[in-house]
Formats: structure tokens, C-alpha cells, sequence
């Protein structure tokens, strides 16, 4: 995989759900394919007709893991679908989404965005319980969990095991009669309804919805579970009091298309005032402002209008870069952030460049970025970063390393500056970073700059031991073909 | 599949296990490889090495399904191994043996022969208590009870577990740390123990031996719990008071071949046998002497042999008929039979023949093989079938079709040679069948002929309730890629 | 590929083809599959209609080539089709067949069976002249022929073209308004027409005609050329005076299916009568006679009967071996021939057994068979073959090893009994084996028993020089995929 | 393909060479990677080594055609490669580049980028004289011409052979001994020597070298042949009087990757020069300037500069649209350019708009972008494009549609405005355009704006003709799998 050249956060995942609309399949499949950036992995979209369940999941890019034939065998008005995201490993095909099960209620099919801070402990009791797991991710734990609630109600039952999941999760869920989507308490994911013509759809972004035609309504709450069936759209809340919301600001930094509304707001205004705030921080002399494609351009964009510098597209990004790659050889060294960018030479030779970045998780990547621009010629390198020092890990589904690997959390910025080998670099301040945002009434997470959890998880200290844990699962984990 | 041409007999699958042997892998492959006779839907290998379980499913042949790169990921001194005949659908890729799971007692892989006649009670009331099946297979109940199942020990739960369930079963079972092979209180399926070198090789049929060098020890005795490990063998009894052995006579007849030992006696043996006491029945004035092949082959060298006419195998079996077969069009009408035999011309035209054959299930491939028969230039054409006339369904494991589509519940001898288009036909008795059996000790089940069940369970009358609701279950059943 | 477990003498490929029939790729589909036996290792068909040539080929068995889509795709009433035979390498792809090319006077496929002997330096001579060859198939050469010829008509240029051909060759031609047949002046491969409705069909073998319903005809002619096209069917001959013929009489012994006319005659009437006369010449004491299947079944009947010795099928033969078996470890030894064969112990444990084979080329196979009947327990085994000793190379298409390595030219009988570890090895005599053939008009090639060739050919004693060429060619051939 | 999405000016082919450097299938394989804008269909790599030549190609992107595993079987020190950007149809696979045959000087490998405008009149002839083509593209004739030429020695063979080609060639060509690039005496295409160590390499954009660290040496001048071999780089010309360069100016609008060199000058510069002729030429009144991306991303930053107006890149380009997009449904409109593209509605709405693209050819690509843009809520659309006016077709290697499909032959400037619902379009005038180039001593082909073709050449008349009859040849294809 390519991502292994970059050293992003990265989250897990885009979700999408349809229900009332013909060929259901087809509109779960362009809502993937708008959400492809959440996640190159594997693709799957389950859909239901009067016949039962139908399910196609692969790993793989969107538009090649379906074709018109897969496609049209995906019968039936209602429809769930997912990009993931994920670690590399023989499980890959295992873990495939939507997780999709028969059992005592009927089908089941669920496509989940987050990450559970206690799966673990869940897994391990329904394990004793005699329950079976079909793969290693999180989310099966809900349909187990489902799979023994006594409620007569499903809704009740839902709710009540809802409740029992800490961490952060949007899901969409097909059952024979109706697609529910939920998110948990503290919104950490986005997860927005759209409307089309006597239908509704759900999706991680709005982009999706530009695609196909239909109409962002709002977005599902935090602590609320929608249920859409032939009656409609019905709200209910499992969660009792309102907790404070926690949305994670990268979505608006880093994850999302700029094209997207997020918690509501744009995506693309929110980065234009990044790059604005970040200018006004801290600007260096210099020559032109360079983004690093495609997450920086937005903010570099405001960056340089603010600055009054002139913009360049001086680092090209080669997007042909496929899925498959595998490493041609050893001999030909340090070729892996060359296969993604290219500095253009004439644009930065003898030049002050300002690069502008959307964050530092290990600094690799950029280290490498900056050694290709100094090579082209540029005679100062000034790296400008849109979010404040990552010193924390997430845990909420963002796919940072552990402390010890986050430079931000053991290197002083002149430490970084020096690793880097760049003449400067500066982090938007938090102040700043917030400030940015479109809508100041919103409250974001901010756990990975100041370790403040939004709540207090029975067993953060544990969580070591759960990576631990983790491995010797998969140590013991079944290999399949 | 060539299978939907013909009107045999079928038996769902052979197994196979090894345990304390370098290359376990090799081993499993290559008693797959002489069982395939038993099933060419699909195969399947799950060994286990010191970093967990390791599987290979997939439809298909043996020689297909595995190659050597996938043979070598499959490390460990220990598998089993399963060949399936299995009706087609949908759900094919999903049904694949051996079953793997991993639940709160580690991970387990289960190659399972027979069936089981409470199947569908027990998935229900499991499914009710929060149980989610992987497949639609039998044998996964067996799963779930163990996952469930509270005793201490292993070898208890499995015993208990064991005894809930009714029908024929014969099963190897790879656990992290031993090997075990059981067999059902009425020993309705073969089960065969072998040593080669240090360890120990368990394999529906002796054939199976043969190929890899190992010595045939004992059956798995009906009821019996055999568990290898370590320690070496050890053998559990799961069911009190032994019932009367009830094994299945079409092992000797037709499934198994010649060169196996079942049920500890040779089927070679038994089938010349079955041929001669067949000759002595009833043999009309003929000039020669003719088996269907493969299976009618040795029993029609003993007719011939008693009845002092010549033998000639004057209908040939093409064996390169591909496991993907595509009828290739309507217009070629009647092809059917026609891609697996050919009747020499030259060898009966004229002539009187006696056609051998082992069974007569519907009677459509006989009818269209007699045909081709004819066409060639009989002069005429008796059939003489090796077993007694087949009248009632069988609910442990041979896919006979129901009363109704069993040709000798609902016709006399003379309709069936009217149908047939023979000068005569005539079956074994069931004295002669029995007489046949090269050890006189042995019991074996009749039921398929004379209607009377080795035990009576609850509700022989609901089976046909239970095929309505498998269908329901199938309906419902999620189509997977 | 397990081909490679046998010494027998092996033949390169069956054709057939079709005109005037609807779904002609169906017909050519069914025959290649009833032709199977001459060819494992590839299979194409190449159709015409007015929208140009369809063609597939691909290396496997017939059934496992082509599907149901794969078939509607080649549309047309005419077509040609190909099983293959062939040596292992890279190259597997390239040299498919049917050879399809665009040329001056329109679209070509040629389906070819047979070996030419001056195919080297015809290749030359064209190359030179600036022809590029797209395979290394022999058969090619006659295709740039045809490109090169300036006759007006071209009927007048296939029959120079052939002219300058020299070796074993059957063939069907299919151009775009016409399918032709041919064969070689001394008819060394058998090639047959038949009717069906009202188009036509030509196939190696007469077995091909049963499955799809046609009739014989006639043979194409040693030296004739058979055009059918919407005129009917119209014969040519390319070879002004008739040579002697000089039919391969392996054809009869070894390769062709019991159940078709070769060269006129029913092969399963030649078998038996091989089996006859080859008792009468050397029967030793015995308790019974086993064939090595499926080849000498028949001719063991034959010899068993005029013997009046015991019939026994005691060698069992696994048709299930895949045609992409790899060979699963080196640490289980010896597995090679029981994956294609194994003995039944209970029949022959202590008895005296006569072994009918049809040939011995290199005796490697023949003696781990007789291994496996001694260590099954018999007291004797005598080895009879069902033709003469193999002492000469084959240069008209059996794939016959070197002299060095024909056991039958460097050893005694003595000897060859020890190698084996048999009692006692006959052979067929000359005489004997001419006098069981069915119709004593016919001439057969004897060359590679007796070293006296059908014709005195340019430079067979440089025939070790071609091999070296060959592989010269081979080394700098070009590897694609 | 979504390249069906689009209708841009597209040229065929990316070609590249290594020579006398280990692993030179890495080698090629990195810069086809960096060269696969130039094509997505198809992609291939052919080496040499002692044993001969090695070949991979398909279909598909070089990521995908291409694995570690069929690298490391491109054995060798020297390679060609090229990827292929190619009208669909069956014949896909048989116009696999590089081509390769063995003829009578040995083995030849071909990667071609261009397009000879006497390939039909070429091919006819060579036909007639009796060769057979394996593909359909212009390019065999050249080694149906080398393996006819009887010049003893391979580069005075070379040189006669390139002189009766006429049109635009640039090409590598691997022999058993060397690598030659040649380009045809106009230089329509760019072709690049880089040097890497001790070794050449060849590539059509020197973006190819950035990857792979190689150093820019020069181009390939028009008319000249460069061999590579042991004796190091020596050039030839086959052209005895140098023509006039006519080099193709699509390369610095559209085509190139902007931090390529092309016919020795900055792609980038070029670019930005030509938005700023553009925005001193004609610049509306406008809030903001926005590129249709990617190719006009360098142009919009230049105009935006000199028009001293704000650049938004508020139109997303999708990148993860995959080769094998299938349109999944007829229901949903008009989602064809939504794929690709998606406007970022909160940055136009009610802003007056400039949109700089590089070219229009239909039209009709451009209309959906102006129709989303407007139902974005902009105010007014102002179209730039940084050419003339395209008129006329292109003989050399553009695929440009027909006269009578492009836009600006047949409508005026108001009427392609009102087609494309602007408020105004303006085109780059010829002078800017040349004003724009870096090196004002460069000449350019103009044919498609002014229909003054840089050469008569027999029959530019019959192109229609041409047209019919390829249309003939392809109508006969043979179709293949």
C-alpha cells in the first residue's frame, strides 16, 4: 500500500445507506466511489429485496471491486455500503464490511466508522458467553450483542446495547424492514441523512450526495439512532442525558473532501480559515507558498492569500499510483515518496519556499518532501503545519502511532526543525486552529493535542495492555483463503 | 456438474486428519486427493502450527483447489481435511469444509460426513439463545454446543455435545492441541484409523492409505471418541450402552472403492461377491456381459464369472468431464448421458446383454444408457442391479431423492422394465445382498429398502416439514462473494 | 502436468471442425471434449462469420477452457477446433491452436495434428525471406507458405504449399468462405468426415461423431484435400500418384478411444484381437490377468478370454488427477504413479498375475507398477505387451524418446525382465500384431520397430541436428504473457 | 473508461528505454509510472537477457499490470516499455506494445508512440508480398519493413526503412545487442536521453528520470537514431536534409506532466506563461479564477497572477475513478462528468467565475462543468482556454475527432458560448500561444489550428478513406481471448 510512503493520521472508513430507492445498489455504489478517500482497502455493499440479503466485498478500490454484473445482481431498494481503511494483513478478506449475519431476529448487515475503546472487553465476554466470532473487527461485538438482547422490541434492543459500547462510532445497519444509522454520544465521526426524491440516504460526507443527486437534510445526532423504514424517518436517542459533543476537528483539517459539509459546516471554508489564522501566526520571508497535495491546497491557498505571497502548485502528486504497488526492488533506493510526489524544478530553484502541511504525526514523509524540494534547487525551506503538535494517541479511530512515535511528543520544535532539515517550522496554535472554525458554537475533540479525553474510558492505562492483547489474538487469529 | 446427469446414489463427502507428522498439509492433500470419488464440489485443509490455524476452501477439485504454494502456507504437524459433494447455489463458498472458528477455548476446525436428522431443532433453538451460524451446514450445531457447552474438560463438553446430536455422523476435529475423530452411535459412515511412522492418519477410506505409505490400524468404532495428541491415542466412549451397529451397505455397493477396506472388510471382496450371488439369482440366456462403469465393473466381472458369459466393457466412461461443465446449448439435444458414456458399436451389435449396474434410484440415466445400448445394435438388453430395490428415502447422508421420485416405491418390475425399455430386469435380494457381505457379523442398515429406521426419531414425519423449512432458510439465505 | 508419471508412447492433439451447422462452436466444443484423450494440455476453437474470426484458446482441458459465454461468443456456422498434447515450457501460450492470422487473401485458422520433418528448414527459408513466425509450432510453416504463394486460386496454392510439406500431417483449414481437411500422402494420423444435417464434420476419431449425433462418412484420403463449402463437399488431391500407405498402428494399439473407427476400423475389434493373438503366442501359468488401465482393458479381456485365465480389473486407476497437479513434497516419496494408479491388495495377494500393457518406451512406469502388484502380495507377475518392441524413433508425431533411451534398443529381454523385476516379459510379434488388425488390406508404418521409415527424407540422420536446433530456437525464444 | 467522460484532446502512448543498468525492468517500470498520464489502458515491458527476450503486457495500469513477481522475470540490463492510451474494442489484447518478434536477425522488441498517416498504404503492400500482421497498429510495419530489408547491416536496414515512414514516430527498439530510439524527422513527439550511472535511459517526458534519478542528457533530435549498445551512445540520422521541426504544442498545453521537460523546455513555465498571455489578452471582470484540473491548475495560477484576481481550486477532481468503472445505471443521470469532477458550491456561489481549461474539442465536457458551476450558485461563468481555436484534425498521433465534431470549426464564438451557457469563452490567440513557448527558436506544428499541415503527403485526401477502410480491416479482426 501506498499509505506505508506517508505518515498521515488516517481513519478508518466511509458508510453509506439507502432505503426506498430502486436499484439501491447502484446509489450505495457512487456514494462509495465519493467516498473512496475515507478508505482504498476493500469496498462491500450489502442490499436486501423480498428474497433476503445480497453481498458483495472485496478488497480493493470501489470501482474495481464492482462491476455492472456484481452490481445488478445487488437487488432489492435498500442498501448499505462501506470503504474501509485498514492495517494490512492475511485478514484482510476476514474482516471485509458490512459484516453481514443471520440470526435470531432476521438479517443483519452493519457498516461501522469508528473505533471501540472497549471491544476488548466486550469480545472477551460474549467469547465466554459461547458466542462466535466471524471476524476481528470491533463492530461484530454490537451484532453479538444484538444477537442475545431479550428486548421484544428491536429498537429497545439496540438501544440498550448501544449503550453498552464506549468509544466512538457511526454506523449505518440494514435489517429486512428497515435501515437504522446511529452515532455515539460524542459525534466523534460525522455521519449526515440526505434526501432523494421519495428516499433517503445516509453517507459519512456530503460529497456523496453531489453525485447522485440528493439533498443534505441533516446530520444524525450524537447519542441518536435513526430508523427509516415504510413509515419513514423516526428519531430516537439512546443516550439519556446529552453528552457534550467531541467532534474530531481532523475531519475538517485532513480526512474530508473540501467539497463536503461536515458537522454542517464547509469543509472548504474551514480550511481557507486555516491557512488565513496560520499566516497570520507565523510568516516567514519567502519567495511563494508550496501545498503538499492534495490536503494541503485549500489552506495553502488562504495561506498565500493572507501572506500576500504568490501560490504555486510546485509539488506535483503522480494519482496513478495503484492499490497493487509492490515494491520493484531494493537497489533502487528511496524511490517510495517519489512515486507519489515530485517537486517541479524550476518552480522552487533559488527560491524561499513556505510549504504548507496539514499535520506531523512520525515527520518521515515530510522529511523526505523537504529533501526532494532542497534538491530542486530551493534555497529556503519553511514548513507551515494547519494543526496544532499531535503529542497524544486517538482513540477514536484515527490511525495514529503511539506517543513514543509522534514526533511532536518527544522532539522540541527546534529538534523537529533540525530532523526535518528545514529552516523553520511552525503548528497552528490551538487557539488558532479553533478559531477557524465555521461554527464557534461547536465543540471538537482535542484529545491528540492536549491528552484531555472527553471521557474518562475505564481503563485508558489498559489500553497498552490491549494492544498487547490485540496481537496475541492475531497471533492466534485463522488464516483463510 | 456431470452429477445432474445421473440418478446414483450420492453420499455428501469424505474426511480426513493428521496429527504428529511434518508436512501434515501434504498428507491431508493427498488423502483428499484418493478420497475425491466422495465428493467434487469442493475441498478444504485446516492445519495447525504454533501461531495458530491455517485454511484453504474452495470449490472444486482437489488437484485444483490446492497448489503447491498454497499447500507450503499451510504449516504444521497437524490437519483435516474434507472433500464435499454438495448441491449447488448460491451458497457454495459459504458451506465450505472444514468449518473453522475460533471461540473461548481457541480455535477449531470440524470435517464433518453424514447427516445430522436434528439439525434444524437444534440451529433453531441455538439461534434463539443469540447463536449466529456461519453456514448453513449440519455439522455447525456441533460448533456452537461445544462454544456453549459449560464442562470443565473438553473431552466432556464433546461428549455431551455429542450425544444431543442424532442422525450419522463421522467427523475429524483439529483443536490447537490434539486430533480427534468420532463416529455416531450406529457407525452409519466409515471411519478408519491409520499410523505412518510416529503419527497418526484418520481417513474416511483405506485407499486413502495407500497413496501416502501409512498402515491401517482400526475404525473409529461407532460411538467412540478417538483423541490424539501428544500423548498419543486415546479413546472416549460418548454413548453408555453401545447401540447396534447400522452401517450403511452402499458404502460396499457403491460409494466406496474397490481398494478400500470399509467397515474393516474389503469392498473388492464384497463386490465380486454381490456379482456372483446376483448371477446365481437370476441370469438370462446372453451373450456377454456388460458393467456401467466404474462402479458396476468388479461386481460384473463376478456375474460373468459365475454365469460362465463373457465379460466386455462395451460401454466406455469419458473421465475428462470437467468439474465446470456448461450444458453448451438446447439444440444438441440429449447430450447428457452422452458426455460421460459411449456404447462400442461393434461390441453389441447383435448380442444379447446383461447390464450391470449398482442401484436404481429415478431410472432416468439407466433408461438413457439401455437407449444408447439399443441404438448400438442390441439384439437385447437385461439389466440386473447389484442392490435390492431402493423404495424409501435415506436420512443419513446418501442424497436419495424422496418416495415419490423413487422409481421402485411406486412401480412394479414390469413398469420399470417397460420404462427402462429392457427385455428384463431384476435386482439382488436383500438374503443375497446380505449374504454377499464378505463378514457375516456385521449389521447394516436396510432402511433405504425396507423402510424400517435403525432408530425411531422424534419426528421422521416432520422431515418433510424440515425440507420446507430448509427452503424457508434458503430463501432467506445471504448471497455471498 | 502427471503425464510426466508415464512413459507411454504419446501423441501431439486431436481436431475437428464444422461447417454449415448452426452453434458450430458447440458441435467443434462437444467433439474436442470426446477427443480429449489425444490432448490435456490446451484446447481452441476458432468460428467464422461474416463479422470475421472468433477464436479462444487457452491451455487445460476442454471443459475448463470454455463456458457457456466463452461459447456464444464464437458465432457462426463454421468453425475449427484443437486439443493439444504438448511438450511443457513457457511458451505454452503462445503456440495455441488453432493458429489464427489475418493474410493476403483473408482470415486463416489451421488446426494441425501431426510432426514435418523438414519444418526447420522451411522456417529457415521463410525467415529468411523476411516471414514472422508468431509460434514455434511446425504447423505454422505451411500458414506463411500460403501467405507467400502466387497461384490464383487458392486451392492451387494450398495443394503446392502441401507439397513441400514432408512428414505426418492432418489438418483442418477454416478461411472465410470454407472449411478443408487434409492429409498427408501416406496417412500416417487418422482424420474422418462425417454428416450431420446438412453440414459436414471432420475429427480425428469417429468417437466424436457419437456425442454430437453425426454419421461417418468416409476418411479424408492419405494425399487429399476435402473442401466443403456452400457448394458441398469437394475432393482434391495434392499428391499425383498415390504413395503406399503407412498408418500409424499405434492409433490402434495405444492412443485412439476403443470406441472409434481409425483409419476404417473399429479399434475396439484390433484391441481384442491383439489380446487374442498375444495369448496364443505366450501365455505362462497363471491365476489371472490384470490390465494396466484404460489402455489394456480390452486387449486384456481378449488375451484372458483365449487364455481362459481370470479376468481381474486389479489395478485401479484415480481419474480425478488434476491436469494442474504439482507434486506436494519431496519428503513423500514415490507417490508419482500411485497418484494415477493403485493395486488391490485382496486380489492379488498370493497369486501368479499376468500384467497386460500396450507397450513399454523407457519401462519406468511399467516397473514401479509391477512394485506396487509385488508388494500387494502377489507371487509372480508376468508382463505381456501388446505390441512389438519399440527400437526407433518416431518422427511422424509420437512422442517417442531417443534411442538411448528406448529400453527395447539397448536392452535384452533378460535384461528388461530384471529391470522390471517381472517373472517373465513377452512382446507381441511383428507378425502378430499385423495379423490382428481387422482389415489386412491396410498398410502400417512399423519404423519405430523395425527402423524402416515410410520414406527417405532429406537429412534424417540430421534429425539429432534438428533437436539441437530446436533447442536453439527455444533458448532465444521469446517468453510472454 | 472514463476517459469517455472527457473530451480533451488525447494523444497515444508514453514510451521508455533502459540499457546497460541491472534490473532494467524496474527501471522501465518506474518510468512507465511517471509516464501514465500519456496512458491508462495498457501498459507492457519487454527485456533481453543472455537467454533471450522476456515480455509482459496487458491491459490496465502499470501498478496493476505489473507485480514483483513479473518483475523479477523481466530478466535483464536492458529494456523497452510502454504505456498505451487506446480506443476500446476486442482487439485490446492483440495490440499489446511493446511488440515483439523474433525474425531473421533475431529477436526485436517495439514501443511506439505516434502515428504514420501511410501505415494503411504500408501495410497493403507488405500483405500482398505475403506478411502477416499479428496486430493492428501502424507501428508493425516496421518490422514487417526490417524483416524484408536486405541491407546488411541492422542500422543501414534501420534508416531505409524509416524513410518510408511518413508522420510522427517516436520509438524505442530493443535488439538482442542494443537499444535504439529513433524520432521521426519533424519531431511531433518528444523523446529524452537521460543517464543513470553507467547506463542510458529513454523516456518521453523527463519526468520519467526524476523517479528513477537519472540525469536529463538531451533529446533525441528529429530525424536521428540513437544506438545504445556496449560501445556506449552513438547517433545516426536517417533524414539526410534536416526538415523543419514541427513540434507538437499540445505537449506544453495539455498533454505533458508540468514538471517534465519537453523538446528541452520547462512544461511548467510554459504553462504559466500561457496564463498570463492569456489574462493580458482577455480578462473579464471576475471574483475569482478557478482551473479545471489537473491540466489547468498552472495555467489558472498564472492568469490568476497577472489578473491579479483570487485562484480557488473550487473544482474537485476525483482520483480514485478506477480503469474498470462500469456505468452503473441508466436511471441515474447525467452522472458521467460528476464522477470525475464536483464544484465546491460554497466557494462560487454568487461569485463571478473564470474558468481556465486548456482546449475545446467538443464541447461537450465543458458544458457539464459550466452546468455545475451555475448550479453551484455562481453568477457568472467566464470561460479562458489557453489555445486557438482547434479546427482541424491531427495526423499525428492526437485523437482529435473528426472536422465536423470540433466545436470550433462549426460554430462562432457566440454560438459556442451560448452551446456552453457561458457568459463569455475566449481563446488564446496563435501569437500568444507561440509567445508563450520558453524557447522563441522552436517551431511547432499549428495544424490543428490553421490546417497548415507540415507536410503533403500522399492523400491526405483519402484519410476519409483511410478512415473506411479501417474500419474494413477491423470489421475482419479477428477477436481473440
Amino acid at each position: 500500500m501506498f499509505n506505508k510512503f506517508l505518515d498521515k493520521p488516517r481513519e478508518a472508513c466511509g458508510i453509506a445507506g439507502v432505503y426506498g430507492l430502486p436499484e439501491a445498489a447502484n446509489l450505495v455504489y457512487l456514494m462509495l466511489y465519493a467516498l473512496q478517500h475515507r478508505g482504498q482497502e476493500g469496498a462491500g455493499i450489502v442490499t436486501c429485496d423480498e428474497t433476503g440479503f445480497h453481498s458483495i466485498r472485496n478488497s480493493g478500490l470501489v470501482a474495481d471491486v464492482f462491476n455492472q454484473d456484481k452490481l445488478a445482481s445487488l437487488e432489492g431498494t435498500a442498501g448499505v455500503g462501506h470503504v474501509r481503511y485498514s492495517t494490512t494483513g492475511p485478514s484482510v478478506e476476514r474482516n471485509a464490511q458490512p459484516i453481514v449475519v443471520e440470526y435470531c431476529r432476521g438479517n443483519l448487515a452493519l457498516a461501522h466508522n469508528g473505533n471501540l475503546v472497549n471491544a476488548v472487553e466486550l469480545h472477551r465476554t460474549l467469547v465466554q458467553q459461547g458466542s462466535i466470532f466471524q471476524t476481528s473487527a470491533d463492530s461484530e461485538v454490537l451484532i453479538h450483542l444484538l444477537a442475545r438482547a431479550q428486548e421484544e422490541l428491536f429498537i429497545d434492543a439496540l438501544a440498550v446495547c448501544l449503550t453498552r459500547l464506549q468509544g466512538a462510532f457511526s454506523f449505518t445497519l440494514l435489517k429486512d424492514d428497515a435501515l437504522i444509522a446511529g452515532r455515539d454520544p460524542y459525534g466523534f465521526r460525522p455521519l449526515a441523512i440526505g434526501q432523494l426524491n421519495n428516499g433517503y440516504v445516509i453517507a459519512s460526507e456530503t460529497c456523496a450526495y453531489e453525485l447522485i443527486g440528493a439533498e443534505y437534510l441533516r446530520d444524525v445526532e450524537p447519542g441518536e439512532i435513526v430508523v427509516i423504514d415504510q413509515q419513514g424517518l423516526h428519531s430516537h436517542r439512546f443516550s439519556a442525558q446529552p453528552s457534550q459533543e467531541a467532534l474530531c476537528i481532523f475531519e475538517h483539517i485532513y480526512f474530508s473532501r473540501p467539497d463536503s459539509r461536515i458537522f454542517g459546516d464547509s469543509c472548504w471554508e474551514a480550511r481557507g480559515r486555516l491557512g488565513k489564522i496560520l499566516a497570520q501566526e507565523n510568516t516567514p520571508p519567502a519567495d511563494m507558498v508550496v501545498p503538499v497535495p492534495d490536503s494541503g491546497v485549500c489552506t495553502a491557498i488562504g495561506f498565500a492569500r493572507e501572506a500576500k505571497l504568490p501560490f504555486e502548485m510546485a509539488i506535483i502528486r503522480n494519482h496513478y499510483i495503484g492499490r497493487t504497488f509492490i515494491e520493484p526492488s531494493q537497489s533502487i533506493r528511496d524511490f517510495g515518496v517519489k512515486l507519489k510526489f515530485n517537486v517541479i524544478r524550476e518552480a522552487v530553484k533559488g527560491k524561499r519556499v513556505i510549504v504548507i502541511d496539514d499535520s506531523l504525526v512520525r515527520g518521515t514523509t515530510s522529511r523526505k518532501i523537504v529533501k526532494m524540494i532542497r534538491q530542486a534547487g530551493a534555497q529556503e525551506v519553511h514548513l507551515r503545519l494547519s494543526s496544532p503538535p499531535v503529542r497524544y494517541p486517538c482513540f477514536y479511530g484515527m490511525d495514529f502511532p503511539t506517543r513514543q512515535e509522534l514526533i511532536a511528543a518527544t522532539h522540541s520544535l527546534e529538534e523537529i526543525a533540525k530532523y526535518l532539515r528545514v529552516d523553520s517550522v511552525a503548528y497552528l496554535s490551538q487557539e488558532g486552529m479553533l478559531a477557524a472554525m465555521p461554527d464557534q458554537q461547536r465543540k471538537f475533540c482535542r484529545a491528540c493535542f492536549s491528552g484531555e479525553y472527553p471521557v474518562e474510558f475505564s481503563g485508558r492505562d489498559e489500553m497498552s495492555e490491549r494492544k498487547v492483547e490485540t496481537k496475541r489474538v492475531d497471533k492466534r487469529r485463522i488464516s483463510q483463503v
